[in-house]
């Protein structure tokens, strides 16, 4: 792989990049790739208490290190209250980020219950129009995040179906331990986003894919050419 | 609950019965309920040996008997060949079938990358149809079947998206030892067909519902009156 | 039926329970069943004129009375003026009530031409998550308002198609009635609101699911057991 | 409007024309057009008995000659049957009669429950490519057919929802005389093919669309100019 | 062609009219028809300066004379601030707008990858629904704008599938006449909104409906009589 | 490039690799890839005269040629009749091939309006599941056929929307002469397989993409690591 090859995963909140794609993250990294993470939104007041957020950053940074994250962007929107920042602002934040890492491969939150990872979703697919900088882009995707994506209406909202799925049976337990930073993210079984349930998921996208453990992706637009895969 | 509520659950072949609803169907025998399983195809000649026919019928009475079925038919059409019969022979033997059972709910397979799923689905849903003995049916939904269901080709082919999941933790275990006597059609992990994979797909189903393990399934259609449930 | 189980509405505006749900209302109630509607926007200023809002509610009472409501929430706020309110606070008071509430049966509009049953929309999928007394909901649907659930762009926006059709044969007069209560709210025929449509389609939604009269649905969530129907 | 003016109106058995479009076809006949109605299938031998087969012919003659119909074809193949001739022979025979009325609309059966309007459907849409004759077609449209159109299942199926409704306020009973013409085919209330369900679906499509009484249609290519309209 | 055959086109910008339907407008006019262009938003301050926001507007008389647009009227809400006006009052001002013109065809935006044309397509829905001025509304279309429509994400938000192709044969030229009067937007090739990719695009939608140039559209719905077009 | 990647062609027909995937093979064999087409069906008897079959392949062969495909494989089945061939022997068939061929990218005919493509596309479907030899296929796509792809219903049957789009400016005129040894397949311009469409179908996906000339495809599944690609 290009020592160059650049990824970046937009996280609505801290633990939604290790949730969704942590495992691709360790495989990426492990490769040589270089990956940074954007934090938007952050568990702060109005309605979280500061000391909240700086638990949670601090556990993003302990988790970024487990999976190999070479850059950590942290925007601190306040969580669930993106829509009193004016769209054009709250776009062009993500849009200036995006600009300056200059990334090959973009991974996005899918556009699901949270109001806010539908909000980063918009603002990461206006940056990432095939103009300027997402000229650039090979391939851009969005992934899941386990509970809040798959509670969209049933036939009403965008059901999760994924066209992309990464094996991550080597990095499974790298992702395990990235999410077990996020002590105040995890919650117990049966709880729906507890560790049981995240080794579950990949359980299953392994086996839609026909490897043992996987990430899936819904691809929003890959420009590579066929030949610039590696076999 | 009713000592005379009856399900039906079609199978295309043996195995699939607990693969979609092996824990639903336990819980639902273990309140009192009479199921029925209707195998349709089977693996026979011309395209599997005499042998292999035998041998699913013996793990599907083990099977059937380990989650409570009242009644196993078997109507043994020869499996991937259903095309060569006259669509009307086909879907009149489905009928005739469930206007015998006369059953309160339906579970029918999913419409999926299985050519006899989707003919067995045509079959049931034109017997099902809200007139004669269908007017009686209060619910009719599809289950999924690990691999199978998975494999219909993304945002092409109807993609699996559960509107009903049934609290399964009750009957997990009892699910995965009736999928055991199917010892001929269980692979190893990482293959999808593994016992590991289908374990998880219940603790994913349970995660999007609230509870430890679940069964998916896509309503097809419901008559049940707001105060026909038990709270 | 067991006495304790409990149904909760949603209506958007004062007669959207009616038109959506009034039948089913009926028969729950009179099974005794317990029945709780929640307005959440009045027809009050600053768009309509106080007096229209004093009308509506007494309306509502009336209505309520007819189809046997057990108890009449309402939220107050301004009709069509709800992107005014900060989002976390406007589904922080469809939670609340939601919560209070505790129901069974949860009733929520269908996302359609008028913004304000979008938003309510999203404020019932929020609030019913399966988490908390998310849990304990056994049914969430959507139901259909005519005129403004059948004025979504075909094709783009969700088009509503029932997958549970409740038998109101023989609560469709007690409906018209409870309709009757809003005069405000009916239309003469030919316009969409009127008394004649409203029938037209419960008799529609009748031959779809094999009865006379029927009020149809969108299951967004069921977790009821199989054996938690009544025969 | 010209008096060249040509639709041809596909139907797969007797009824489903006026089914779908018998108010349209009565309008559009009275302005002066022409009307072609072409039937596929027939209710004849192996499945139905020869004087079922001269009953319903008979019937449609009458319905035909109600509405205004110009011109009736029968092309005779064997209801439920269709998949037993090779599909380029069945195709065929729809093409060639669509090349002989070369008509400026053409109305077609919707696909679904009924395999037979499936197998139609595909004709037409085969011979009416914009290709030929084809590009002669200002508006191809699917019209629906009420119980067969609604028991396709729910966001698995193609469900119908209308982009063009027809104001048949003025010819609702012209259509329910004419389908009073097919006695064989039509079912007493509460059955889903009686004469009251048809006239609510009227009504409730009337409603859709701001006037009286209605016929709803899913476009399937439109090339007129925008000036091609009469206003 | 009736001379008072009214058609409304609705542009969130200058330029969007004559990229989604330049040719269409030309044609049109050129029979006879009248046109008028409400243009919502414009390139003004605060994102804007006020120079941009003159020199669009001259474009915009230009390319208006070129198609022979009767009347052109200017909204001035702020591009990208929309969002920032009430929705009652936004949706309003368009309401009054459609009102005043009182047209047979109205065409709309879609809504896609720019917010504004999403604000524009909900506030010409609102302001066309079949009551009041919308009953007079024969024909309700959205157009495509090259690059912004097809920059939606595939599979999850609406994706442009056009049901209603204009022969623009006639009018290309006109149209690429009209869209060079809009210098300030026009961008050399490769560039997404190039001259060669706008001629591309209608080749293409012309050879999938049987002729040389095209423009495409999305029915939203159509209310005209099948015997109210020209043969 | 690793000179081993190996990418399959599925051609319904002779042309429609080309039509599809022209430009994109010229670059993957420019770069070193490994080319296979498999055309499945023939021109040939029953439908057609011996001597177009002879053509047609000859054709073939020059375009293959022109665009650096390794090896050409014909199956031979008559077009429009591989309905008379039972399933499991016509996806044997396909099976066969591609497991001969162990490729690592596969592009199929997207499902539309030529049945011959249905049946194509599902028997590639059935032979890449993620088992055997399908567990090493990386990328596995759909691409468009000018004309059939386009004419499937609007949104009744799936339409084609790009997720993946490559850049073949550099290999459009290469594209255009392999099309150009198609003289028996390709039409004069306004018909749809005109060369002019075909260019403006590939300048049109260009723009959706940011680059000059492009091809589009619909992902199936994909399972290349992120590091796989090459910046």
């Amino acid at each position: 792989m290009s020592t160059k090859l650049k990824m970046l995963v937009v996280a609505p909140h801290p633990d939604d990049e290790i949730l969704g794609a942590g495992g691709t993250i360790a495989r990426f990294s492990a490769a040589g790739g270089e990956v940074t993470v954007l934090t938007v939104a952050a568990h702060m007041p109005p309605l979280y208490h500061e000391s909240v957020h700086e638990r949670t950053v601090a556990e993003a940074r302990l988790a970024h290190a487990a999976v190999g994250v070479s850059q950590s962007i942290f925007l601190d929107f306040p969580a669930v209250c993106i829509g009193q920042t004016p769209l054009h602002e709250f776009n062009g934040a993500i849009h200036r980020a995006i600009d300056q890492v200059a990334p090959h491969i973009v991974l996005s939150p899918f556009p699901d219950r949270h109001v806010d990872h539908r909000a980063v979703f918009e603002g990461v697919m206006v940056a990432t129009r095939p103009i300027g900088t997402g000229r650039d882009i090979k391939l851009l995707a969005a992934y899941e995040t386990i509970s809040e994506t798959h509670w969209n209406a049933p036939h009403l909202e965008p059901n999760f179906t994924p066209n992309w799925c990464v094996d991550i049976s080597s990095t499974i337990e790298t992702k395990m331990q990235a999410m077990a930073c996020y002590a105040s993210q995890v919650h117990p079984f049966p709880q729906p986003r507890s560790m049981e349930a995240l080794r579950a998921l990949a359980l299953f996208r392994g086996s839609q894919a026909g490897f043992g453990f996987g990430e899936g992706f819904h691809i929003l637009r890959m420009t590579a050419g066929a030949e610039q895969f590696i076999a």
